[in-house]
């Protein structure tokens, strides 16, 4: 649970261009840091909101020590060529979540690359504005910086500051890789799961009475907003269609496989192999190494008080509790509680609850769910 | 929260065949229900283990109402036949996860078709075994019964109290349906999770720090165990060759349409609209209408007592935590807490947190975290 820490001071002054979700959490954020922030949004009344919520003030003519971009990818490299032609700060970044064509387009319309530094902060949620603003918004996420050959070590420093006083971790990439990681992070998946997802409008209703965890996490982020996504795999189209090609070709031939008369279990079974694979690769949530914890299973009532009284019971006995999930239970006026402890607090807890009357069927380790343990 | 309930008297004596995970835990809740089990598994030691952990008595030459057998599918026809050549039990019933094939097989065995009841209960874990087994393991879900057109009413009947009896909600369904819904909503998911996890396996390693929530959903079931997907999914071949080519299709077609010069943006927004349709077709974790509920996010310390103070506010206020999640944040010894509430409670409970000194940013509604909100 530690990291490098920024200790450089905040930026004295910031103005924020665009003031959407992320540019008024950006604003948010750095206020709280005593920054100074000036708002510009081609909507007039959405600077007002933005102003109204904490952010800044609406900015008239002031000149700052960054500027940022927050404005849709399509839109960086012109507002950065406008800001830098009025001269409006000494530093300037972006927050686009895509890196190498608007880099591209700012170069060829002649933008000062020295003063400027791509950016990408990870963190968003479903919703959009500056009503879904919120200054914790990029706390303890990464923020991805791609300076080019050409930027100076002071507007690098200057923005590395504001994602610091953001609670943010920043990553250097370079812009292409940063590119190609988005595609195979966020923007392949997310086709993946709308394709997957896909099937199921075809399917017949009673198909979802049996529907589990399983396809819910795989098609989850499927539900995104489909004119945002298109935006986002159109501004990204090559690396995405890279990615999603390689998938489609392991998909047919893996079908072909399974079709084959008696059987090739060959592609099958490298396919799922290199599955857990690229699996391993992605960090457990809490960042850091992934740590194994035990899960403690309890049966609760469905009820005001009662998570109280079993997290109470945790903390008297100096138990702390890493990770929490409830399941109801269908037509039950009770819940599954799985606590998620470390190894060594697994016994005491499941002793503790049994003492003050809950039902604790016993430890499971990794108790990921699966809808397949069907054999045995 | 409310459903069906069975309120048959469970069979007075069972036998279970195969005692692995899902065997020893039908014969644990079926005990916990007054039941008498006999077990029966080819492995001596396995028996004798189920049999200490409290799930029956080996079996020796007892007749019983019902035999459950709790085999891999190839099995189940040639177990099927031997348990009714010797007249083991009245009624019979399986659990495997492919329902077509083994009818298909008992039938060409010559067994008898009025006395079993082929059945499939959701759930299970990542671990197998009998020390995996709970008695709890089916409480609340799905367990599908495929009974043929000779099945007799009474067998059905023994059948269904089994499953009531174990807590599971009986589903009837056809068993090529079955075996068509099984390849949608568990075995092609499963492929498609590889697939897309398989990717990440040819990734740079600085891929790994920006990846999110969202990746590591679609991924999520990748990581299960190859040997048994292995036979999964050869058991119901035709039917997820059928899913897994579709999504293929799909994805080829999205590839081709963002290669395309100038952008070919009609099959990408067709695709993507499908998703959302087909992702809105999944029941949502808690079974019954997808209650819209708010999302009251809170800072808390990482440390034993914490949470338990929160949730004691929360039960105080008299307000119920439908759904809690917990994100450490890294490199900081807090953790940001997610606190689902019927949207009416929200207000109440934000307030409550507040006036006790909580960091409570604000609620949201529908707080699905996305990778991409990069734009506005």
């Amino acid at each position: 649970m530690t990291g490098p820490r920024e200790e450089r001071a905040a930026p004295k002054r910031v103005t924020v261009i665009g003031t959407g979700l992320i540019g008024t959490s950006i604003a948010l954020a750095v206020r709280k840091a005593g920054t100074e922030v000036l708002l510009i949004d081609r909507d007039p009344a959405t600077v007002r909101l933005a102003a109204e919520l904490g952010a800044g003030t609406p900015w008239t003519d002031e000149l700052a020590d960054l500027v940022v971009l927050a404005v849709p990818p399509p839109a960086v490299a012109v507002t950065l060529l406008d800001a830098q032609s009025r001269g409006l700060a000494a530093a300037y970044t972006d927050v686009a979540g895509v890196k190498g064509p608007p880099l591209a387009q700012a170069a060829r319309l002649g933008c000062d690359l020295r003063s400027f530094v791509a950016g990408h902060p990870m963190g968003g949620g479903e919703r959009s504005g500056p009503l879904a603003a919120r200054p914790d918004l990029f706390v303890g996420r990464p923020w991805v910086l791609c300076p080019g050959a050409e930027a100076d070590d002071t507007a690098v420093a200057s923005v590395r500051a504001m994602v610091a006083a953001c609670g943010a971790t920043p990553v250097t990439m370079d812009a292409a890789d940063h590119d190609d990681a988005m595609a195979l992070v966020s923007h392949a998946p997310h086709v993946v799961a709308s394709a997957m997802a896909a099937r199921l409008a075809e399917a017949p209703p009673s198909t979802a009475n049996i529907a589990g965890q399983g396809v819910r996490d795989v098609t989850r982020i499927a539900a995104g907003d489909p004119s945002l996504w298109q935006e986002i795999l159109t501004a990204n189209a090559g690396p995405v269609a890279d990615v999603i090609e390689a998938v489609a070709h392991d998909l047919a031939g893996t079908a072909t496989a399974l079709r084959a008369p008696g059987g090739s279990p060959g592609p099958v079974a490298d396919l799922l192999a290199r599955g857990v694979t690229g699996h391993g690769r992605i960090p457990a949530k809490h960042g850091g190494p992934a740590a194994r914890l035990t899960t403690v299973t309890v049966l609760v009532a469905d009820r005001p008080g009662e998570l109280a009284m079993v997290f109470q019971a945790a903390g008297v006995a100096g138990i702390n509790i890493e990770d929490v999930s409830i399941e109801h239970l269908r037509g039950r006026p009770i819940g599954v509680l799985r606590l998620a402890v470390a190894p060594e607090a697994g016994p005491r807890l499941i002793a503790e609850l049994r003492a003050r009357g809950w039902s604790v069927p016993g430890p499971d380790t990794e108790p990921e769910e699966t809808d397949a343990a069907d054999t045995r």
